[in-house]
């Protein structure tokens, strides 16, 4: 048994608005994995929006370590399921170690494709996009669908699903080089800057039918608009409110437009990724098709070592990212 | 063929904000039906929240004669199925005489009740408020419900049956007469009055376990408090939202709580009664045996003549009434 040096981040303080890097504090602690348990070294890990309300709302204890999507690789273990060099994924990112029964494991077969994919277009927010866009979303093909948020790490996966399925897709982003990739790179047939242009506008130019499917990640303003334009047996989805997670309570901005909801007979349905488990051999199968020939692609944003980790949550709520925002913990060596 | 002196009720210009008696006109007609055609004589007609937005969506048109529903008694018929004597629910209210081939009206069949039920708790609006809590609202045995407008006529059929189904309930209302007829008379848990109480601290008073379906009814500052409160996989059916229907695009006061709906997973639903015609004779046997038993109790707000009728639908919009708000048309002789 060794003693391995082990660097986490703990929550120093409860952010009331956006966090700031005094919010979080670097520990060093020293870990002596017990010989039946497994050892994992974090090789990567997630960075997610829904991270933010965690923080205020009392899931995330100040003090303790902070909880996040992470890939790593079995240094040491007891346990055949995972042997020694295997990939894992599992819930304890925001630190180098991870010391486990193997319960809260699981094992990662790639075929050829990049350890790091895993966590998004073939991992948690590319299960997310696709359940919620297909399942809670009942896209059916050639709708009309919209999608705020739609650079990111979930965005850009359902935009090029509703491709796939033939949408209409309107797509809002932060920045004009956002822009730039969700029409030139993802195919989406209207993009447009919400900081620069009126969100009902652009939608009206982008999507003149209305909108069957809002795949909402974002809140107030954009929901306030999009609502508005929803046609007869429209969804929304709704993945997340980003717009809303640093004001207390993740109120949003006020939403008005809830009305036409009646009489179009609008639904509106809040999920979690893990409604979507019993699909995910379907959905492995259907993104690596869609990698293979082309359809998806996908754009990483990856901020190196877990010194980083709180800048890139911090980068995150600002809109820093493009695609999956991740930190690398450690080469895979 | 005789020539008959009808009046109606016609939208003199659209309203921008509640509407008053100016936005109306009384209009009189002589009408001499076909003889291969029914004269229908209107006996009551049904005021209804839903009248609102549509004088002011283009949906009623200016110059044209308003649109509701009414019961009316078959005078002249050239058709077996609607023959002289039989009662009729339709679509054409707002007028004293309706001429039709019978396409656009049901038989209603008395068991004895007064023929104003076929309004309200055995009509349309009970109809509303059957289908929207059991189907749209899944309404579970011994669930916590929030109904708004609870004293209306939709309103306190879904306290009713809520009751009936085991549940808690807690009721909004703007009068404290109101407060205590849902209190005393229907059985209502915890009921208050909006107008100077806090929606929100008396939800968490009546509810302290949250809720599981949240009855929507009046839109804005309810629906902001309600979403907040919503417990997990709960469920808000859309009925309306009055609060919102006097503004301009029916607007509602800004919901800022809509965040609570993802890690809930609460699913927020528009429905239209039209849905739930598969429904009618179960709901037609279910409420008139709860109606026997005493466990559905009602209330109605009947104003007399046409030319009443405007200020029937601005009362209703005033929440001047208990129950249904009716206008009767004359007398069934």
């Amino acid at each position: 048994m060794t003693t391995i040096t082990n660097r986490e981040i703990h929550l120093a303080q409860a952010p009331t608005g956006m966090p700031e890097p005094a919010h979080f504090s670097m520990v060093e602690t020293q870990i002596t994995p017990p010989a039946d348990q497994i050892l994992v070294k974090n090789l990567y890990m997630s960075v997610d929006p829904a991270m933010r309300p965690a923080l205020s709302n009392g899931q995330t204890k100040v003090g303790a370590v902070m909880q996040g999507g992470a890939i790593g690789r079995v240094e040491q273990s007891a346990n055949p399921d995972f042997p020694e060099g295997s990939y894992v994924i599992h819930r304890c990112g925001f630190r180098e170690f991870h010391v486990t029964d193997g319960r809260d494991l699981r094992l990662v077969k790639t075929e050829g494709e990049s350890l790091t994919t895993h966590l998004h277009v073939l991992g948690g927010t590319g299960l997310t996009a696709y359940g919620g866009l297909l399942v809670t979303g009942e896209l059916k093909d050639n709708e009309n669908v919209f999608v705020s948020a739609a650079a990111g790490a979930v965005g850009s996966v359902v935009c090029q699903i509703a491709k796939i399925k033939g949408c209409r897709v309107a797509a809002s982003c932060g920045s004009d080089e956002k822009v730039a990739y969700l029409q030139d790179q993802l195919g989406v047939d209207y993009a447009f800057n919400y900081k620069t242009q009126s969100i009902s506008k652009s939608l009206r130019a982008g999507l003149p039918e209305g909108i069957d499917v809002y795949f909402e990640n974002v809140g107030g303003a954009h929901l306030d608009a999009a609502c508005g334009q929803m046609r007869p047996l429209g969804r929304i989805p709704v993945c997340g409110m980003i717009s809303a997670y640093n004001n207390k309570g993740a109120r949003s901005e006020g939403v008005t437009t809830l009305s036409n909801m009646i009489y179009n007979r609008v639904t509106m349905k809040g999920f979690v990724v893990y409604e979507f488990d019993h699909l995910r051999e379907q959905f492995l199968s259907d993104m690596r098709s869609w990698i293979a020939d082309g359809r998806m692609q996908y754009s990483e944003t990856i901020m190196d070592g877990i010194e980083q980790a709180p800048a890139a949550l911090i980068g995150l709520l600002q809109g820093q990212n493009t695609g999956k925002m991740l930190v690398k913990l450690a080469d895979d060596a």
